[in-house]
C-alpha cells in the first residue's frame, strides 16, 4: 500500500481529523447553570458592555479559522471547497499540535472575491485570527489586503507568507555557509503566484537588491504584457536592470534560485550556468523543479526542496503555528512585515553556526522548539 | 458568590469552553505524510471526483455549526455576535456531551436577512448540519425556511423546534395524567416569537384543534393589525372561533397555558379562571410568567418551567443533541415534521406510565438515555 492508499484508508476510518471537545465537565445541574443558563448570561452581559472582553471569556482568545475557497489546493488546482476540506483539517491539526492554537476549517462555497471577503468579515467575531489557505493568485492578494483593512484580527495567507518566511530562514543560513553578502547576490525566483510574490517581497525587505522573477513565459519585466496587478507592482521593484528573456537566461550567473513553480522545469545545464556556490531551492511539490542529486551534480552547493525525503525541507509548518501562537498570545491586530522577518531569523537561529552544513540549513519540521521560538520572536516585534 | 459571579469567574479561567483537538497523532514524518501532504491529496482527489465522498473522509459527517447573529440571545435581547458567543459555546459543548456531535460556534457580524442566508450558504461545505440559535423573529422564520431550500443538510432553529418538541413531550405526559383528549383541550400560548409559533405548529401537527395565541397586545386573530407575515399565517390556523380580547380573557376556561413570553405576566386569578386540572407551562427565563407555587395554589394541577430548581423543567437540551445525532447518523437532508413529533414521543416515552406524576412529566435534563432515544426515533422517521 503506498502513502496515498494508506492515507485514504486512515481518512475513511477517522471521518474527520479535527474534533471539537468541551473543556468543561457537565455532570450535574450546577455545571449546566455555570456553563450554560442562567450563569452564561453574565459573560454575555460583560461582553455586551465592552466588546473587547470577548477575549477574556471566549474561544476568540485562542482560536483561528483556516479558510479556503478550494481554488488552488496543494498541486491539485481548483478542486473546490468540498475536496479542499481534508487539507484544511490537516492544517488545523498542525496548528493545534505545533502551536497549541485551536483551529477550525472553513471551506467557502464561493470563489467570488467580494463574496469571500464579505463572508469572512461576517464570521470573524468568533475568531482571533484568519489563516487563508490555497486561494489562487491574484485573488489571494486582494482578499488578504482587503481583510487586513477590514478586520482587527491578524490575517495571514500561509501560501504567501508561510512559504516566504521559511525560504528566507533557509537562505539566511545558506549565506552563512557560503559566505556571500545578500546585497551582492543575484536571486532568481521562478513562479509568480502567491508564494513567488511573497518570497520576492520578504527578500527585498531583508535587504536583497537583485531579484528577478520569472513566470512560465520567462523573465518578468516592467511593461511586459498580460501581467496581473500584483505582478505589475512586483515588476517595479524587481529586475531593476530590465532584463528580458527566458528562465534559462535569468539563471546564468545567478547565486540563488528559488523555484515555486512546476516539476522538472530546471535542467542540469541551467544550474551549471549559475555562479559558484549556487543555492537551489526547488520547491515544486511533490516533484521539484530539479531533483536534488542532479542539481548537486550540476554544481549547486546547497539544495532545498519541499519534500521530507531529502535534506533541507522548506516546510511552512515551521512558520504558521508559531506565528499565530505569538500573535494571539500578545493580542496583535496584524502580522507585520517585521514579525515575518523576525520569524525567519528565529527559525534560522535554531541551528547554531557550528552545526550548519550544506545538508542542515533549516530545522526539522517536527522540531518542537520551532513554534515556541517563532512565537517569542513575533511577540517581541509586536510590543 | 452567586451563580452569575461564579460563572463569570469560570469563563475567565477557561477563556473558551470549546476546544479543537486532533484525532491523529503527529509524531513523525510518516504521520505528517499520512494526515497532511502528500497523502492528504488522495481523499481530496476522491472528493473532487464525487462530492458526496466528503461524508466518507471529513468532519462533515459529524460536525454542525451553532449559528447566531446575536439578535435575541437568551432573555438579554439584541446583544450582538460578540456577546452571544458564550451562549453558542455553551450550546456547542452540550451537543458534544449529550449527542456526541462535534459543534462549532459561529457568530455573524450582520443582522441582515439576505446576508445571513448568503454567509451560511457560503460556509456550509464543512458542516453536516446547521443549528440556528437566538435569531429574532420574524427574521428567524425566513432565514430557516430559505436555508432549508438552499442547503442539502439539516437546518434547525432550536429556539423554535427544540422548545416545541420538549413542550409537546411534557404535554403528552401531562394529558396521560389528567386524562383529557387533545382534541378537546383549549390551549393558550402566550408569546408569538420563535418559540410560540413553533409550539403552536407542533401542537396542531399532533392533533390539537383549539389553540389561541397571544402577544403582548392580547389575543391574536385573523385581521388583527401589525402582525408580521408569520403571525398572519398562524392567525389562519389558530383561534378558529375568532376570539378577541386580552390574555386574561383567553385563559378563561382554557385547559393548557403555555408561556414563552415575559416574567410575571400571569396572575393567580388568571390561572384560577382556567378549566379543572389545568396545565401551566410558564417558561419565561429566568423569571417565569407565574411562579409554580402560586400557579398550584391557584388551581393548576401540573406546572412546568424552564428552570432547573423546580420540577418539570422544559429544557431544549432534551431535544437538540439527539435530533442532530440521529439526523447525522442516518444522513438525513432535512429535519422533518415527522421527526420532530417522533422526538417528542421519544422524550415523553422515557417515563413509564407508572412513574408519571404531577411533578414528573418529563425526563431530567441530564438523563443520558434521552439523546439516544431521540436519535433513534429521528432515524426511524428518516428511513
Amino acid at each position: 500500500m503506498n502513502i496515498y492508499e494508506e492515507s485514504l484508508e486512515v481518512h475513511r476510518k477517522l471521518k474527520g481529523k479535527v474534533e471539537t471537545i468541551s473543556k468543561c465537565s457537565l455532570n450535574n445541574k450546577n455545571d449546566l447553570s455555570l456553563y450554560y443558563t442562567p450563569g452564561v448570561a453574565e459573560p454575555c452581559r460583560e461582553i455586551a458592555k465592552n466588546k473587547n472582553d470577548v477575549y477574556q471569556y471566549t474561544i476568540k482568545s485562542n482560536t483561528i479559522a483556516v479558510i479556503t475557497d478550494g481554488s488552488a489546493v496543494l498541486g491539485l488546482g481548483n478542486i473546490g471547497p468540498y475536496a479542499g476540506l481534508p487539507v484544511m483539517e490537516g492544517k488545523s491539526i498542525l496548528f493545534k499540535e505545533f502551536g497549541g492554537v485551536n483551529a477550525f476549517p472553513i471551506c467557502l462555497d464561493t470563489q467570488d472575491t467580494e463574496e469571500i471577503i464579505k463572508t469572512i468579515v461576517n464570521i470573524a467575531p468568533v475568531f482571533g485570527g484568519i489563516n487563508l489557505e490555497d486561494i489562487s493568485a491574484p485573488r489571494c492578494f486582494e482578499i488578504e489586503e482587503r481583510l487586513k483593512e477590514l478586520l482587527d484580527i491578524p490575517v495571514f495567507h500561509d501560501d504567501q507568507h508561510g512559504t516566504a518566511i521559511v525560504v528566507l530562514a533557509g537562505i539566511i543560513n545558506s549565506l552563512k555557509i557560503i559566505g556571500k553578502k545578500r546585497e551582492e547576490c543575484k536571486v532568481v525566483i521562478n513562479g509568480a503566484g502567491a508564494a513567488g510574490v511573497a518570497v520576492a517581497k520578504i527578500l527585498l525587505a531583508d535587504g536583497f537588491k537583485d531579484i528577478i522573477m520569472c513566470n512560465s513565459k520567462g523573465i518578468i519585466y516592467k511593461g511586459k504584457e498580460n501581467l496581473n496587478w500584483m505582478i505589475e507592482k512586483m515588476a517595479e521593484v524587481t529586475n531593476l536592470s530590465h532584463k528580458t528573456g527566458t528562465l534559462k537566461e535569468a539563471m546564468e550567473g545567478a547565486d540563488i534560485f528559488i523555484g515555486v513553480s512546476a516539476p522538472n522545469c530546471v535542467t542540469e545545464e541551467m544550474v551549471a550556468s549559475m555562479n559558484k556556490d549556487a543555492i537551489v531551492f526547488a520547491m515544486a511539490n511533490p516533484v521539484p523543479e530539479i531533483m536534488p542529486d542532479i542539481a548537486k551534480q550540476a554544481g549547486a552547493r546547497i539544495v532545498g526542496t519541499g519534500r521530507s525525503d531529502f535534506p533541507n525541507q522548506v516546510n511552512n509548518v515551521l512558520a504558521f503555528p508559531g506565528i499565530f501562537k505569538g500573535a494571539l498570545e500578545v493580542g496583535a491586530k496584524k502580522i507585520t512585515e517585521e514579525m515575518k522577518l523576525a520569524a525567519s531569523y528565529a527559525i534560522a537561529g535554531l541551528i547554531p553556526d557550528e552545526e550548519l552544513s550544506e545538508n542542515n540549513i533549516i530545522p526539522d519540521a517536527l522540531d518542537e522548539r520551532v513554534a515556541q521560538s517563532v512565537s517569542e520572536a513575533v511577540k517581541k516585534r509586536a510590543s
